[in-house]
């Protein structure tokens, strides 16, 4: 039987233009390798409507699977779950789902949910969400299209996300812990738990905010009991 | 009154399955930008004939003028040049002018102009040639279809043969001194050079052949005359 075809749509005007040199290309093309599903075609276009909506048709139709990377950001110009949506004739409006995720992370940062931010809940009605476990405004997967972020540490996520669906694979789950530190402090005590929990992955994912330096520590992996156990003992060492 | 539009075609299998990161969709983003062309869509297929064929075909209808790369080597695998001519009902065979360009570079070389390299001279009847001062073997331009190497540096120097004639710009021309030195033994006096010629841009391509390192030194620009005195000069630099 032959492997499973894939495509990979990437959307954004600063690849086009030579301004940012795009990395998920090689990332997924890696990744889909390894699980021995066959890339067979990449394209990349601009934020614009029509060619979004004909290039996800064409690729969607042609492949058993298609990963999109981009243009899901609050800006105007993130305008890719609306031409997906179009793409399926499916509507794409703020989701409680999408929007109860954005909220909880956006009060614990003491952010506002805004209308910019909100776009990002805008997700369409027949899709189901995909995990991000880096800054929490999910992707989407409709049809046979998984909707991801442009940004490499999140596009990387969600496909930490997806692949396991698509190989029979357990479903990969994750719980985030947010821990207000520099990276230097908590990359030792990071590291030895690390080493005491083979099974799972652990993401540092740093981030400043008003003058404050912090990080977000991700752990992922496929029973969550052991999850639970381990985000419990990195919170009791580096306590609040 | 808007850009010309542009799109390139990627063609590897090498690309698709992560084990090289494409460079030249990068690089080329970058030049059209600078010459006021707008890259509107990127493809990057595998060597398939139908998917070549198709590709070349969707994207030298909607764009202006398209760029491919990869394909043109020598081996079995290379099949794009195959495929353009089929794109544009042309037959491709060993063309006199490309055939005694690589002749006359094997001889200076003393390697065999055997039948593998000889697949290097099949160029399609009605395509003029596009420079290659790097390697020798040529590209070629068919209707709005610019076909190039995969090879970072080719390409590279293929890009910069085509530009200028897309941009009304004096065309590009190159004359090729080969010198049988280590690049450390010519980097000085070839920079000396390079800065008595602000106009002309000087590259040198190192190789190792029979354990003996030379490198291919290219001088480029528009002036037929000033690149003469450059090559004597560089010649009187290096006695054989």
């Amino acid at each position: 039987m032959p492997n499973p075809s894939a495509a990979m749509l990437v959307i954004g005007d600063e690849i086009l233009s030579g301004r940012t040199r795009d990395a998920n290309m090689h990332y997924l093309a890696g990744q889909l390798t390894q699980a021995g599903i066959d890339l067979r075609e990449v394209r990349v276009v601009s934020d614009d409507r029509d060619a979004i909506v004909a290039a996800v048709k064409a690729l969607s139709q042609a492949h058993e699977t298609v990963f999109t990377s981009g243009g899901i950001g609050p800006t105007h110009d993130d305008i890719t779950a609306d031409c997906i949506a179009a793409a399926f004739d499916d509507k794409n409006d703020v989701r409680a789902d999408a929007r109860a995720l954005l909220q909880a992370h956006y009060d614990r940062q003491g952010v506002e949910l805004n209308a910019a931010r909100l776009r990002m809940a805008r997700i369409p009605d027949t899709a189901t969400l995909i995990d991000n476990p880096v800054s929490v405004a999910p992707g989407f997967t409709i049809g046979n299209v998984h909707v991801m972020a442009g940004v490499p540490a999140v596009f990387q996520a969600m496909v930490a996300s997806v692949l396991p669906t698509l190989t029979g694979g357990a479903p990969l789950i994750s719980q985030t812990l947010r821990i207000d530190r520099g990276e230097g402090d908590i990359a030792g005590p990071l590291g030895t738990l690390a080493e005491e929990f083979p099974d799972l992955s652990m993401g540092s994912y740093p981030f400043q905010k008003d003058g404050k330096y912090g990080a977000n520590i991700v752990i992922r992996g496929t029973d969550n009991a052991q999850i639970d156990t381990a985000i419990s003992k990195l919170a009791t060492l580096f306590p609040e």
